[in-house]
């Protein structure tokens, strides 16, 4: 297959390297590396399998359709997700080529991981789940009378070491009924005891991602272990029922089995315990470097799982106005069954 | 003119609310707002002069196609960098509709600001001046022997004010040869006494950018008014000249005044003192909803300055391995000059 790549983590797959400005250009054996000059050196000190070639800023697809013309190939495949209308227009003009449309098709290379691959993800993982720690420990300590939008800005601090880690993507932190809302933005609202709070958060290392989520009672007995102790009763029966749920949804996940087939099996504990309509969403998406990778987890998907895969695995239930909880680790996929990293 | 809107920042501008999954249609005097059912509660309460209405998630451009049907209109305005390939055919799908291709047809209309607008950005431009105070005493207090990674990690602290603004961009803060390339991460390398220090930073308030570029000596007298005193012979040198040439371009900066003759008025200042080919972007660019708006400030540039353009100035001299320094401030145009807002 004949392809060109521009986004920074595909094109990273591909030779180790990637920055802002670059195209990836696979032509057989052939792979060329194009990006500006304010990249050259480094392109050239970190990438080994790739040629590097200098492209023009003002017309960055130039250098692009003179390798492609000279190739003498007849057709290139491309991510119609990656380009906008008018940068491909800028690559397409004046080459006829037959460009052939293959939508995430460097996610698909990479939804199984290699050992190296696994071994970041662990870490990741690992530094992911210390930091849940590191913030349990701050919210029993400091937590009481903050504001949710200063919970948020400490989560970010907690989960970029100061400065040492990037973030996975913006943490969720989020109280009670704004725990009910997947994409709620943090609020003026006052940390209180025994108040529901939500964190979703993951860390990048080596530039692979991390994501968990845990539901917790604000006390000074906060445990990321998922065995979380609710004083109110409805909270706790809710998420002892999203922890069923996820039980039985790892349960279920090992080679072989299809991913409609882990969503079912957590999505049914839900739906017996009556709250199927409040589970909003599918079960999981695969992790590596992007934080939404394939395997897609969910009742219409046709994935089939296989050894080294790594997902996530996140039933929730939300109630709108009241609360909402969600359970998330990732997983490695085995033969007998997951790995759980965090 | 008729015309479809997916940027969030282009669909806030025409009617004062955006969420992450939106499309915006205007027909003649006719506005419709799309979004799907997690954002409609709010949407609805927000809007005053576009009828929302409800989108379906897994095919978001069916109801704009049938809203484009049913309009009978015969051409439709978009901006080809706003959509991927594979949204733009998803939305073209089955419609006969001339699409007419406009770039940046958004901030085309948002060039000239209005006086609501002008007020919020200086807001933003006060909030961002005040954290450049705050960031200099704890660099004085605190800020020798901190790595570079550590003191960008302090910036968007600082910035952010804890949790209580969002920032127009990741802050640059970059030491002495760091300095000279524009586009830095942030290192190891240890702050000392001496050393420059470029900070380039700016907040958001009411979702209005600020910008500014400050270099400065590393001591117990950080000053950020631009008066900065260096040990070393040299930086002041070309700090001096970089001010001299901001200050002629501040100086050119009027209505009527093309935008490249800015450009040149600084420009020449650093070409006289022998530096020209060390000043390796362009003089500046529109400021608003988006960091980087129109008129572009550069001597390619064919834009004329308006009343109410917003934009910045801010010219630089980069010396490789040696060290950079860039001033930079936002700016007002008005008939007699501009007003300097930070």
């Amino acid at each position: 297959m004949n392809y060109i790549l521009k986004d920074e983590n595909a094109v990273y797959h591909e030779c180790g390297f990637s920055c802002e400005s670059e195209i990836f250009l696979k032509f057989g054996s052939e792979s060329y590396f194009l990006t500006d000059a304010r990249y050259l050196t480094e392109a050239k000190e970190f990438i080994k399998n790739a040629e590097v070639v200098l492209m023009d800023r003002r017309d960055p697809f130039k250098v692009a359709r003179a390798l492609i013309r000279k190739s003498g190939i007849k057709s290139l495949v491309y991510n119609p997700l990656e380009w906008s209308v008018n940068e491909f227009e800028s690559l397409n003009s004046k080459l006829l080529m037959n460009f052939k449309q293959h939508i995430n098709f460097s996610q698909k290379k990479r939804i199984i991981k290699s050992e190296d691959e696994l071994q970041i993800l662990r870490k990741a993982a690992k530094l992911g789940a210390n930091a849940f720690d590191s913030f349990a420990k701050f919210i029993q300590k400091e937590g009481l009378g903050l504001s949710e939008k200063r919970a948020f800005h400490e989560a970010q601090n907690i989960f970029k070491n100061f400065g040492e880690l990037e973030l996975s993507f913006e943490p969720i932190v989020a109280l009670d009924e704004n725990a009910a809302k997947p994409h709620a933005l943090p609020s003026d609202k006052i940390l209180q005891k025994d108040m529901l709070l939500l964190l979703d958060a993951g860390v990048k290392y080596k530039r692979y991602c991390s994501d968990r989520t845990r539901t917790v009672n604000i006390s000074k007995n906060i445990s990321m272990d998922k065995n979380s102790i609710f004083k109110d009763a409805k909270k706790q029966k809710i998420y002892d029922t999203v922890l069923r749920a996820q039980e039985a949804s790892i349960k279920k996940a090992k080679v072989g089995v299809g991913a409609s087939d882990i969503d079912k099996a957590g999505r049914e504990v839900i739906e017996k315990a009556g709250y199927g309509k409040y589970f909003i969403h599918s079960t999981g998406h695969g992790v590596g470097l992007d934080i939404h990778e394939l395997p897609v987890i969910g009742a219409r998907s046709h994935d089939v799982i296989e050894e080294n895969m790594v997902f996530t695995i996140e039933p929730g239930i939300y109630l709108p106005n009241e609360f909402g909880v969600r359970i998330e680790d990732t997983v490695i996929a085995k033969s007998n069954g997951v790995e759980v990293i965090g």
